[in-house]
């Protein structure tokens, strides 16, 4: 029997998948067991199949393929049925991958993946000696690589939004301005009402090793894990990983001084790696398809987010778990001080670090600096300057350097610009899929103000998560993240829910001390 | 500049190179982290990488790229300098390995891999079920396609000799003959005599796993590791493999009730990581090149067992080590009572779980068998009453079933004739090197009349490991296992030494008692 384009073109996904997730596994081990000698060979690894990979994306070989799909499709009698819909979206989200592919200019690819690699390099240099002026010269590099990047895209949207797209799909900066405004505005107060009336943490101690361990895989059997597709490791920077369609590996690190910081961030992978998990993956026919990709950074951040802040930071939470902590060795005497503990307000000058209440003016700081870098003429020089200009006014607190202030993060020394605000759209959609749960729970008898905590005081997570699986995690990308909110709770995104949540939480908060 | 034919090889052997480590690096992290459920994916990973390797191994291009290579050898005015018999030796290499591909037919080559696949699965259901019959059609079809192959192959060798080529180039079945009769002759009434004075261990106690963790990390820090370059992990079956020019790992497992063997696992692999760290590597010219790969299983056999039973299971070790395990519980009061309990001589009806003592015959009964099945008419079915009456005569054991007998080593169910000799042959050569080892530390000013445990008491192993380095590692595949050791110590390979060291050893534990 000869096989159809549509069979075909199934096939050729499925091999760039397979290189892909052995793409995946060398990330995984260089971060997780590769001695750091190894390096230089492992970069060898990873460019050939870097190269491999790209070459199987930008092919005639795949493009034909496309297209060949594209017309068996449209020459056969199609009833629009579910099934036919869900191809037509997949094809047209490949037509959109490889027409992006196709008007780049290859000169430009292999200068942009040098000038990342410099980029990167000089970056770490002029952190660890404070010195932004030794960075700049290829920040410069990087923005004009990018904009001229932008202009071969040809999109019908501006050069920021435009290299927005690969993370934030149809993401626009007026509908950006229109979802933080909100935030701009409400946020500084708030940050000022938990300083005036919350001291500081009254408990220094810590996790031993084998404590931090053991808390995380209690907490993660309590959470469901399934030991046959799973895999926790420890690694300097935590990420959560999909190697296979069973296969989702995640990581943490233990911080010394900072208790929490491996628990949560546990929870926080675990989060992205539950919407992975429920993706339609296994033994699915869009496995290897777009559609069973994640649809944006934002909602797999809202995934992430919800999982740590929304469950494991919650009172209900403490309440349950808080016995937990002080067997391996927490002073509290309660579940006030525990959750007191896991949730100090108190506003910083780093975003990873930044409790739940600033995080989202450093994302607004980034987000309009690189907006103002790509399209609206700030000068690279000025860069530190106007970040530390902002930080004074919005969150009350200055740089000593810049180290601790504009070459903070990784993302521009790499050349990602654009990626930013998928963090506070996360927190966004977290807030409002979550107020769509606890209606849900109501409506299944779950009595209480807060139903989600109800369920978390009864350690019944397990049934928050068989919502978002049947309601949230199945689409893929058969929808974009705003369209996504609107499927599930039936609103266009706003960003009232995340600071409905956050008043509620910083007055009971705050009320207790 | 154009690049001569010779550079062009070089390029297509160092990228066959980085997609060989990672496969190897896959392999690794299946044995290591990946969760069980993911096995299905990782075997769809492998066979794509394992086919394009193969792809590149017989491609024309890689052919005439060796011709291309043997011509301008050829025709430039080469003086027979060091360098260039190297290149020569390396082409030969590289054609002997071409020819060999080119001789088989594909055909076959898809018909012994589907083989070995049905081979291992049936041998794990025969295994776990006491049923040789289960396994025995798989057996045979698996000893007639390797006849087949054999056949192919077309070298002035038996059957059986062109098998054991890969792992043992140039082996005979007459010189190995020659080399194991003495064994055959002398090793069951050394059994005998330790049977007859040798008590059972006399103490039952196991480490902790944290403790057994802490006692390979000191040990391997006081061999020498460098933690820029390796990595210990643990895995069902331990190992050691090498991912890259600057990557070695190795791995241990815990065994309960068995508190020595994740300790010797680890010495025993570090011993064959050791000989790959040894080898013409990185920044060498002959890295990726036949000259920079390990000479023989036999060889690399007694890299391993060099740090396992002549310094791990010494004396001298136990004498100066004793205290560590005493530090996490083993019950001794001296280091006599250590050395006791790591060297217990009993024979069993395990080949992995055999003393030093009976090791050898356990060989024996495998190779003369597999010769026999080959190409003596064995037949398959009398494999199990042959194997039994063997075992009874040679160590005085009779299996209860023929999952403890015939059925218990992997290698016949995956087609691997010829590999086990390669273990004696490592005992062998191990005890030969040791020998002129210890003229060498005599010669330096080492005096005693066992220098080798002179330096380990001082804990000066690395002394040894020095030696080892400039005399045996840095051969790679320029010599035989043979020729090196003719180089090494002046002499042909015989198994006297080997005798020699398993008499003196047995007459000073059977004495302390």
């Amino acid at each position: 029997m000869t096989k159809t384009s549509w069979q075909k073109l199934g096939e050729y996904l499925h091999e760039t998948q397979l290189l892909g997730s052995i793409y995946n596994t060398l990330y995984w081990d260089q971060n997780t067991s590769m001695p750091s000698g190894a390096a230089t060979w492992r970069g060898e690894q990873i460019s050939l199949l870097a190269k491999s990979l790209h070459a199987r994306q930008c092919s005639a070989e795949f493009v034909d393929l496309i297209q060949g799909a594209r017309q068996e499709l449209e020459t056969e009698i199609v009833p629009p049925t579910n099934l036919n819909n869900e191809k037509l979206k997949n094809l047209e989200l490949l037509e959109l991958e490889s027409n992006r592919q196709k008007r780049l200019d290859s000169k430009l690819v292999v200068q942009l993946a040098k000038a990342q690699t410099d980029g990167y390099a000089l970056w770490q240099r002029a952190k660890a000696t404070n010195s932004f002026k030794q960075f700049a010269p290829a920040l410069k590099r990087l923005i004009h690589l990018r904009q001229e990047q932008a202009k071969q895209l040809n999109e019908s949207r501006s050069i920021w939004e435009t290299l927005a797209q690969p993370y934030e799909p149809d993401l626009t900066i007026q509908r950006l301005n229109e979802l933080f405004q909100p935030l701009r505005d409400r946020l500084p107060e708030m940050i000022f009402q938990a300083r005036d009336s919350m001291s500081r943490q009254p408990f220094t101690w810590d996790f031993k090793e084998t404590s931090q361990k053991k808390l995380c895989n209690l907490l993660l059997s309590e959470w469901g894990r399934d030991e046959k597709i799973t895999c926790l490791a420890r690694s300097p920077h935590p990420f959560s990983i999909t190697l296979g369609p069973q296969d989702f590996r995640l990581t943490t690190r233990i911080v010394a001084g900072q208790p929490f910081s491996c628990f949560l961030a546990t929870a926080h992978e675990w989060g992205h790696s539950l919407y992975e998990q429920g993706l339609p993956l296994q033994n699915h026919h869009w496995f290897a398809w777009p559609l069973g990709q994640a649809t944006s950074m934002g909602v797999h951040e809202s995934q992430s987010l919800f999982w740590e802040n929304r469950v494991a930071r919650s009172q209900a939470f403490s309440d349950r778990f808080w016995k937990n902590f002080v067997k391996e060795g927490a002073p509290f005497r309660s579940g006030l001080d525990c959750w007191r503990a896991m949730n100090p307000l108190s506003p910083g000058l780093n975003r990873v670090e930044a409790d739940e209440l600033s995080y989202g003016l450093h994302i607004l700081i980034r987000t309009d600096l690189e907006i103002a870098l790509l399209q609206e003429d700030l000068d690279v020089l000025d860069l530190p300057s106007e970040w530390n200009a902002r930080y004074e006014k919005l969150l009350g607190v200055m740089p000593m350097n810049d180290s601790e202030g504009c070459l903070q993060d990784v993302h521009w020394s790499e050349g990602s610009f654009g990626y930013f605000p998928s963090y506070l759209l996360g927190h966004l959609i977290s807030a409002q899929l979550s107020e769509s749960m606890s209606s849900w729970l109501a409506s299944q008898g779950v009595q209480s103000e807060d139903p989600i905590g109800e369920c978390i005081k009864e350690g019944k997570e397990l049934k928050l998560l068989s919502w978002l699986r049947s309601k949230v995690h199945h689409y893929g990308r058969k929808v974009n993240a705003e369209q996504l909110v609107q499927e599930v709770t039936g609103q266009a995104l706003t960003s009232h829910p995340f600071l409905n949540y956050l008043e509620t939480k910083l007055n009971i908060l705050t009320s207790t001390f």
